[in-house]
């Protein structure tokens, strides 16, 4: 019973049913909702309106979230035909096919422009808020779960808010959250962390109770995704990083507990981590978006002094460590509104270590994050914009083909371009790595080519830079009709080798 | 004489000519220098530098400015083979030429990284600043003059400082500047502008007076270039962008006096700031890089109550003006360091409406900014990124055709990103405006083949778009052997139009 976590006595009367809570959303509303890569998101209000759909109502909504949500959300709404539109990013297979059959608007942003632009109006007026939460203070604060996303900017401009007690949750969490709004500009200050685990603000969302309409009760887990077990091509990604990361302490340009990381999503970045467990380095600290079980492994090898994120991500298998030790790893993590934990000024200021994954990269540095061949979404770009553009060092890595060998993930030009040359320090592949800090971009394709192409692409791709470099313009040499070859062939032939 | 400008008395006898002081610096050598979008940069002594070059003396430099610089300096040590390696922004003809033969490594650079990544080590040991300098005060701190750039940072790392003292610059202009200078992580701390007029740091650079090996006299002006008289596509496309925020501000998304602007280089940036003068705004403040001579008529017509900048770049004609009248404009300008007036942290506090120019944009919003067909560098990005990502709005402007209308300024996809699809909200042409913010990648490409293409472009336009959205993939629908068939036929035929 969910009546001891409503603590504000007024509101027990809220409390209702699922169907009874989705009848205050209607067709054609925008609905922002709690949920981060992808936990912490509202699932038994979701599956009431998937299921209004499923009966023949005519039910289209706008869906924002904090960043990618369970299927509950983003499946059984996109199936059902009901998300006609979606901000900002999303790794769902059902969303992702509707997206690419053009059934479903979808605008892929830098996640800290989604607060912001909410409070701007920049994406219309929110009619309802759907907040998975622990509990309501007496107050009528609501305490979030496993993440923050949206969910204050979501609450503060909503017309209406329902929310969804999840009992699977355990209290523990009380207290993790450290909730911080800013202000619209011109009346915006700094923000006042300059330590990763520097707490600002409360450990509840503020909400006027009079917004709250519906309360109900949600025993569904969060549908984390499985990561797959840590592979021998990661592992050398791992290993060329955290060799650079010692060189560069060497150097003197990195301090000895290094700097905060930021490790983006995927098995990659969980391997990063994961190397991170075996390494010398000691009282590290993590200023990053998704808490994965790497983290609880540094944790508990002592490694890490703070994590601050803006979600508990972790496998079945590290929700249930979690779980059983919150109070053990409450003492380290924080986690904070999307808005701070992806802030430009705070990353700038930290000066975090982002280390993000591209679908590909060129030879000349530019990166692509989210659209095969050009055309298809994958998931979004999340944050890897706003770590990367303000990182100290900003490295991505990718292994090095795709498919089986038939795809190079080094090309001449990327299909797609969600970071430039300008915004990226360090690609790696499991071949190697090539810093591409100081160098023109003549230089860069050289270094490229050798450190991190794949064996089976390198005469190729020497061959195109070579003959690019015979044009009249020899700044960022492209032979503009092959320019995006690799990528044609691959389309017609099936392989980007040529047969 | 610059007796009087040397107020500290033990440095006097450093004064020497630019060829002694030109002798410090050696073959190999990395010097950083005062400039910024070509004012307040050294002269002598690169001039200097050139005349041994000519005299067949072997002397290859890096050089690092704010940003572009005149022709004493990026245009004599281009033409003498003397820069051999370039950061991070030039608009000189000689240095361009020489980048695009590929005698030149150049890196363009967001300039906002310029600094921190001197502080960071990671364009080497600095061995020799120079800087243009109104004067030297008691203390041994560097006056500026017409610039800050990244003079803070330059004096700060270099081994040997040599000091320009130009007489040129009016002794008005002390007392404009406001430098501060930041810590690298971990140690780093909010910067503490709240408001465009803040001022939070020294009139002067701070220098240790052991660093300061030569004092040499210059009497030669800043070399500025001339601005375009305003022609008709700008006055229109200045005109779609007040329009454009008058609904803003009657949608109550902006205030009645905006929020600060920051306005690119070029005649477009010029006409468009020209255009609020007739405007009814009122009580505007800038926070941008350059002032403008468009800057001075909105103060002469008491529009402006604040101009934050790096630099003061006025025509020869309003050079003239600025010295008759530098006590009245020196009341409403700030010149700050690039460092602080590029700052992701403040432009993103402040909300800055960024309005900067590209060189072409494509149908989804990615906006090329530095290289023409893909492979010819015309400038860089300068700080387009630093404003743009971080902006309230980020608008871009272009005229629709180039080249006497063979060429379309926008295109299925651009041949070079330094804007993505993410931090571009607006896009202008002469034939309109299409407002980007909440929209999918295909309403983005309705909205701008409908608002922003020239007439003889929009039938291959949408004939692109639409055979493109007929593809399996409809997020960001690409025909990827056609995306850049444009640029293409144009290299081949030298139009873009079909034949
Ligand atoms: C890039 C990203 C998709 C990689 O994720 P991952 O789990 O490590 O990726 P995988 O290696 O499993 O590849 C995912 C898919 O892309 C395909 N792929 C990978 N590289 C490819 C390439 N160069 N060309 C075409 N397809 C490619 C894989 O084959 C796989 O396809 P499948 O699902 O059909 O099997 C993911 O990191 C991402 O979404 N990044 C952008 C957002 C981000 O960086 N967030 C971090 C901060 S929020
Ligand atoms: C983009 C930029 C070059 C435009 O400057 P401008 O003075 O308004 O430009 P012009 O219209 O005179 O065009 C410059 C040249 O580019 C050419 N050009 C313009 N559009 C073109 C296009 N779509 N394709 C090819 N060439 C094009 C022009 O023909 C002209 O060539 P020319 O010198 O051979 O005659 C300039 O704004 C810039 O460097 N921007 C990037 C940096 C920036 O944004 N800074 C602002 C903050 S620092």
């Amino acid at each position: 019973m969910i009546i001891d976590r409503v603590r504000r006595e007024e509101l027990r009367n809220k409390i209702m049913t699922a169907d009874e809570a989705a009848m205050f959303i209607k067709d054609g509303m925008i609905m922002a909702t709690s949920g981060f890569t992808p936990s912490g998101y509202p699932k038994a209000v979701p599956l009431a309106l998937a299921k209004r759909a499923e009966n023949g109502e005519k039910l289209n909504l706008t869906i924002i979230t904090g960043a990618s949500v369970g299927d509950e959300l983003d499946g059984a709404l996109s199936r059902t035909g009901v998300m006609v539109r979606r901000y900002p990013y999303q790794t769902n297979k059902s969303s992702r096919d509707a997206i690419n059959a053009g059934k479903i608007m979808y605008q892929d942003m830098h996640l800290s422009h989604v607060a912001q632009f909410i409070n701007y109006g920049f994406l219309g007026k929110i009619n309802v808020a759907v907040i998975e939460a622990l509990a309501i203070t007496e107050e009528g604060g609501i305490i979030p779960t496993t993440s923050v996303g949206i969910s204050p900017q979501a609450v503060k401009n909503a017309d209406i808010v329902i929310v969804e007690i999840n009992t699977t949750q355990p209290m523990e969490l009380e207290g993790m959250h450290d909730i911080y709004i800013t202000e619209n500009p011109p009346q915006r200050k700094p923000i006042p962390i300059i330590n990763p685990g520097d707490r600002i603000g409360t450990p509840y969302i503020p909400c006027d109770p009079q917004k709250i309409v519906a309360i109900v009760e949600c025993d569904i887990k969060d549908n984390v995704r499985p990561l797959g077990a840590i592979d021998e091509d990661s592992k050398k990604i791992s290993g060329h990083i955290i060799e650079f990361l010692e060189h560069e302490v060497k150097m003197g340009r990195l301090p000895k507990n290094l700097l905060p990381l930021q490790s983006g999503v995927g098995s990659v970045a969980n391997a990063v981590l994961g190397g991170l467990t075996e390494s010398k380095f000691e009282n590290l600290t993590c200023y990053t978006e998704v808490i994965q079980d790497s983290m609880l492994d540094l944790i508990d090898a002592g490694k890490v002094t703070v994590a601050s994120g803006c979600s508990l991500t972790p496998s079945e298998e590290g929700l249930k460590r979690l779980h059983e030790n919150m109070k053990h790893y409450a003492k380290y993590c924080i986690l904070r509104p999307l808005e701070i934990s992806n802030h430009p000024e705070v990353a700038r200021r930290l000066g975090v270590i982002a280390m993000n994954t591209a679908i590909e990269f060129d030879i000349y540095g530019h990166v692509n994050s989210t659209n095969i061949m050009g055309s298809r979404m994958m998931n979004g770009l999340g944050g890897s914009g706003d770590f990367t553009r303000n990182a100290y060092l900003s490295i991505f890595t990718t292994v090095s083909t795709a498919k089986g060998g038939d795809i190079s993930s080094v090309v001449p030009m990327v299909s797609h371009v969600d970071h430039t040359e300008h915004d990226v320090s360090i690609v790696v592949t499991e071949q190697g790595l090539a810093d591409l800090r100081n160098t023109s971009p003549t230089e860069r394709a050289k270094r490229i080519i050798e450190k991190c192409v794949h064996p089976d692409y390198k005469p190729m791709l020497k061959d195109y830079f070579e003959r690019a470099s015979k044009g009249k313009f020899k700044h960022e040499p492209h032979i503009i009709n092959e320019a995006l070859s690799f990528h044609g062939r691959f389309m017609e032939t099936g392989t980007m080798k040529i047969k």
